[in-house]
């Protein structure tokens, strides 16, 4: 059986975890989870990060109904990152974008590429 | 235009960067770069990481050939992560698969998703 424990975390006790969008592809964003959140994400198919500036579990959309239902997890090879494929509801950014990765640099210069969807 | 010291760089002085490939959109691999690692992945158009265990650049391929092309780097709204977006050449994880994130977690068990392409 998979163990939480298992995985590396860093010295803060936590692991980034991506989030992909299963529909598309699209990588939506990077957040943190520690041992619990992994094991609460996996028990309950909603992704659960650590809110390093709360210092508290985040149930992605709790608040803003913008859930992150789990597809799937995943590991790398070096077990010190996580790829966590959903489905997200409405924008995963706190911009309301779709995406946090909506700035791109091209030519030195950065460029937004995407308007916020609500 | 964009400097790579306005990013957030973490205590050690680093940023995870998620290289993802642009034919399909999978994600390959999360690395870390600093700030000379960034500006110099934008300016050859090759990504180039930082090795914490060498302590040194890992201008990925360089041994392996396994390239990376930058197609587009992006970065997300809190500027502490980065999105490569990327014309890999072979397998991107050094057990020669393609993506680093190749184990899956299925009903608890860890699940090997993908072979070895070279």
């Amino acid at each position: 059986m998979f163990d939480p424990a298992s995985l590396k975390y860093d010295a803060n006790g936590l692991i980034p975890c991506i989030a992909q969008d299963t529909d598309n592809g699209e990588v939506l964003m990077m957040a943190w989870m520690n041992a619990d959140a992994v094991a609460q994400t996996l028990a309950t198919g909603r992704v659960t990060y650590w809110s390093r500036s709360r210092a508290a579990f985040w149930i992605k959309g709790e608040t803003s109904g913008h859930v992150q239902e789990l597809v799937e997890l995943r590991l790398d090879c070096d077990r010190d990152c996580l790829l966590a494929r959903v489905r997200q509801t409405g924008p995963a950014c706190h911009t309301n974008r779709r995406s946090c990765f909506y700035t791109a640099i091209h030519d030195g210069a950065e460029v937004v590429t995407a308007d916020p969807i609500a």
